[in-house]
Parts: C-alpha cells; sequence; structure tokens
C-alpha cells in the first residue's frame, strides 16, 4: 500500500496511541487529533521525533477546527477512535456520550464528506449488542444497548452506513469488547492498580466476580482493525472483533493480586454487574474476522496480565513504596 | 385505560394530527407540540374547540421551551412522532436529520428522564433496514441504513434502548413503511397531485415505475401504534407495521390518474429508484405485530386510492379548473 495521509481521531487515548505507531511503521503520514480528556500527551512520546507524525490538541467537534485540519491535512483515510470510552460516566449524564461518542463522528463523517476523504475506520464496541443472549453474530438484532455508549456507538455506524450509500465512502467497523494493555486510560484494571496503590492489602471489586467477558490485548486489537481495513472490500464492513477465550471478573482479580508485589485480598461488593449500563456476560461469534486470517497471539488471561503488569507498573513508578 | 396526560410531539404533522385526534377520543388530554416546518396547524382544526387538546407551537429541541412544556404538562407519556419526514430532502443536508429526526428524540428523552415521564411510543421507519434483501423481520441485522433518515430514526431507537435500561422508561417501538392517507404533507401521492395541477394531461414519475413497496393508509397505522402501547409489555416493544400487500409506483400512478378527472399519461424518468436514499423494494413481516390482534383494513392498493383522491380534492378546491 502507498504512502497516505491519515487522520486517526482520540489519537492520543489508549487504543489510538497504539493505532498511530503501527499506521507510522507502515510508512504513512500521519496525524493525531485529541481534546485529551481522556488522552494523554505522553503516551505519544515515541512518536515525537518522527516526520511523519503530528499532534493536534483539538476537539473533534469543534467544526471550524476540524474544517482547518482537513483543509490542511487533505487525508485519505481517517481511523475514527474518538469517543467518551467511561461508559460508567455516562449514566448520570447522556449528555458525554452524545457529544463525544456520536457528534464527533458527525463531525468527522462530514468534513469527509465536504473534503472528499472517503474511508472510515470507525471502532465500535459488543455494547451495541446490549443484553442480548446466545452467541453474537454481527447480523444479531434487534440492536438494544444497555448504555448510552452502546447507543452513541450503534448510531454512529448508522449515520457511518448513509454516509456511505450518499457520499461514496467506504467504512470499515470493528465491534470490540473489552480491550486491555499498556497506556490504558481507563478500565477495570486501571482502577484496580489505583486502588491497590491506596490501600496495599485489600483489593475492592464492583459486583460479584461472575460476570465473565472476553478480553482482548490493544496490539491484537490493532492487528484486527489492520486485517479488516486491508483485506474487506465491502462498503461497509462490519466485524465483531474478540478472542474465543474469556475471563471472569474474579479470574482477573486473581491474576492483578498474583501480579500485586505485596500481599491483597479481593473484596466484593455484591450483585451481578458493576454499573448500570455493564453487560454481566457476552458470547461473541468473531468467524468473519477470523476468516480474514486474524488471530489474536494472547488469550483473555494472557491480555489481562499483560495489562496487570503494566498498570502496577505504572501506579508504582508513580509513588515508589 | 384512565385519562393520561400525553405529549404528541410533530402533534400537527401527517400521522401526529390523526394520533392527536384518537388519543383526544379515548379521554385523554393531549398537548400537540409542532415548529410547523412541515406540519399544518389545518391538519388539528377538528381538535379546535376541544377542552382536552391544547397545540403549542414550539422546535422540540428548544430545551428550555421543552422543559418549561414539560414542567406545565405533566405528561404520562409521549408520542414522539416530530421528524424530519422528507428523505430526499436531508441528502444535500445530513444536519436536517441530525437534527429534527435525531435530535428531537435526545431532547424528548432526556425531558422525559428530567420530568418522570414514563412512557414513550415513537414512529420509527422500515429505513432503518435499509436495502437488505429478503422478508424483514424485527431481528434482522445488521441494519444499514442508506438514507439520513434511516440512520437518524435507528439512532433515535439506540438512545430510546439506553434510556429505557438507564432511567426506568417504556417504549413502544413501531418500524413502519410507506404511509399514505388524507392531511398527508409529503410524499409521491401529495407531489403527483400537485403535477398533474400543473400539467393535467401529464403525469411525470420518478425511476422506472418498478419500485414495489407496501402502503399503508394513516388509520390502520394509528391503530396499530394504539395497539402496540396498549397489548406490548416488554421494556422495548419493538414492531414492524405494514399490510401483506404491496403496490408498485406503476400500479400507483395508474390509480392516480384514473381518479384524476381529465385524461392524463403517465411519464417515467426512468433508473431503479427516485432519488438517492429511497429503497427499489421492501418485504416485509408483520407477524408480531398481527399476533397482537391488528389487521390494517385497507390493502395497499386501497390505501393508495383513498390517497390520490384526497390529495386531487385538495388541488382541485386550490386551483379550481
Amino acid at each position: 500500500m502507498s504512502m497516505l495521509n491519515i487522520l486517526v481521531t482520540g489519537g492520543a487515548g489508549f487504543i489510538g496511541c497504539h493505532m498511530c505507531e503501527r499506521l507510522v511503521e507502515r510508512g504513512h503520514h500521519v496525524t493525531a487529533a485529541d481534546n485529551l480528556v481522556l488522552g494523554l500527551r505522553d503516551n505519544l512520546s515515541a512518536l515525537a521525533g518522527s516526520n511523519s507524525f503530528v499532534f493536534q490538541e483539538m476537539d473533534v467537534t469543534d467544526r471550524p477546527a476540524l474544517g482547518a485540519l482537513f483543509e490542511q491535512g487533505r487525508f485519505d483515510a481517517v481511523f475514527h477512535l474518538a469517543a467518551n470510552s467511561d461508559i460508567a460516566r455516562s449514566q448520570a449524564d447522556p449528555g458525554v456520550d452524545f457529544v463525544a461518542t456520536l457528534d464527533t463522528t458527525y463531525a468527522v463523517l462530514d468534513a469527509m464528506r465536504r473534503h472528499g476523504t472517503k474511508q472510515i475506520i470507525f471502532a465500535s464496541t459488543s455494547a451495541v449488542y446490549g443484553e442480548a443472549q446466545g452467541v453474537l453474530r454481527e447480523d444479531h438484532g434487534p440492536l438494544l444497548p444497555i448504555s448510552h455508549y452502546g447507543a452513541a456507538k450503534l448510531a454512529s455506524e448508522a449515520f457511518i452506513s448513509s454516509y456511505v450509500a450518499n457520499y461514496g465512502l467506504q467504512a470499515w467497523i470493528t465491534r470490540f469488547p473489552n480491550v486491555v494493555g499498556d497506556r490504558s486510560t481507563h478500565g477495570a484494571i486501571y482502577d484496580w492498580a489505583r486502588k491497590l496503590a491506596r490501600t496495599p492489602d485489600r483489593l475492592e471489586v464492583l459486583g460479584n466476580g461472575e460476570q465473565i467477558k472476553p478480553y482482548l490485548h490493544v496490539d491484537d486489537l490493532v492487528d484486527a482493525i489492520l486485517v479488516a481495513w486491508d483485506r474487506g472490500d465491502a462498503p461497509v464492513n462490519l466485524f465483531n472483533v474478540g478472542g474465543d477465550t474469556r475471563c471472569s471478573v474474579r479470574d482477573m482479580a486473581g491474576i492483578m493480586v498474583e501480579e500485586w508485589p505485596e500481599a491483597a485480598r479481593i473484596d466484593y461488593t455484591g450483585g451481578d454487574r458493576g454499573w448500570v449500563g455493564d453487560v454481566p456476560s457476552v458470547d461473541y461469534d468473531v468467524a468473519r474476522i477470523r476468516a480474514l486470517g486474524w488471530t489474536p497471539r494472547l488469550n483473555s488471561a494472557e491480555a489481562v496480565r499483560a495489562a496487570a503488569r503494566w498498570a502496577i507498573g505504572q501506579v508504582r513508578q508513580a509513588s515508589p513504596a
């Protein structure tokens, strides 16, 4: 593939920073846009000296700023990863997801329409499936999300689809579950490491520990998104992405305290979920992306362990005992 | 059912005015809100003297005005029908549907959350299915709408679902195809009557006439929505609504010129659809709403004929020959 000009929205976020590095490695020119609400400038430190990389601090919903960026960047493709990734936070304020998760998508799509950018690669989520039971394939319906995050991602998919049909765009949408790994900016493992730093002999876990979900390492996710982009040739290419393996919250908490250098007990708060909008169990069909040749290198437990080590390293670096 | 305080958004529109009349007949107190962009005050003339009816000219996306309306109205239920119903128009300006079709829903949902209104009855559309082939059931997926209208309705469904899960609302969503009948404010029959008024011997029809779709009379649709509301008891009740019969554009045009009092020939512009975002063929499974006891009184051709007579009467009343 020749060198492309690529915009990565949410480029300083957890998945965004890994994606920027991989796209630069592939020889592309990458512009990362991020409002640094959840993203961190430090996440991009490895790219600081690169001639193939530009960081732009901005809010993607700022239409004049986004228009200027497109005018200057002449983008061939947009990896649209900007979103509110903190699902629990938006229960109190649905506007968080309406703006940060959905309006960012609409802003990006409309800038693409105005500036002739044709390819959008979109980070969707297993949360679009809500509490649907059974093994979930891409053709599952109806989609009844139970979090505003899932709703805003489904709404984003809907407008991506109508923009593809009306303006000749092409889209690659991946719906993925919990992603873990280094440079995470949120999530249970991230929260647990901070809790352990405060109370080194005790880990409080929301819920009863019985929730069981697939966990994917961020490196495997980035591979999957790129495989989908390389090999999906439909107008709208939609893929579930996840491993075949799952991990319970109880197992994750066990891994966490194994990796923690001091003795710590685990206390469960009880109940079948951590917060309203959290889904207790997800089972996921990933045959379509497997058929393109992708397979994760780490299973769920391995991904969790790698993430736990990184998160623990972070909090111990910040406040050495 | 006891007397309820009900808000009908888009209450002066085509479906809204019929719904207001039926709800007042049932003994409810009805407030209609409409910005009169597509709706017409005259559509509500039959209710002008009623003590059980209030009309409020306003834009539902005006948060302070909507908040004041909810404060005063103490609504038990909202029939959310406000939308941009002119699918063709939004191809040039996607913002029309993002605001009038989606942001209206978000504004209504958030007013319901703030003011404790628990029931939402939502007018969705077969356009959420895009160009999907085969007989479409409610559990069809993935949903890839090809119009911004379909995208905004799907996005609305998504947020309705997350509001139900987070704030204890209950929802009744009906996905319906082309609706025809008296007091229509748009659509092919409406457009054709105006064309015939200008050129009484010639009817220009967009496309090749081969598109074939179900048509539902507005009275049958209002029945279906009320049956769904009366009998659906899930948190989110989702129903396709339509007849078992379909009608081609060619058949519709034939009915139109039969009802037109002068001799007129039909000219087709060619191509398999009238505009980008139009779907050439829809086949629709309505077993779920049928199982609740609803059945349409008029088939597609009868519904088209009733609508044609009304539309012709309107243009001839406006400019008698």
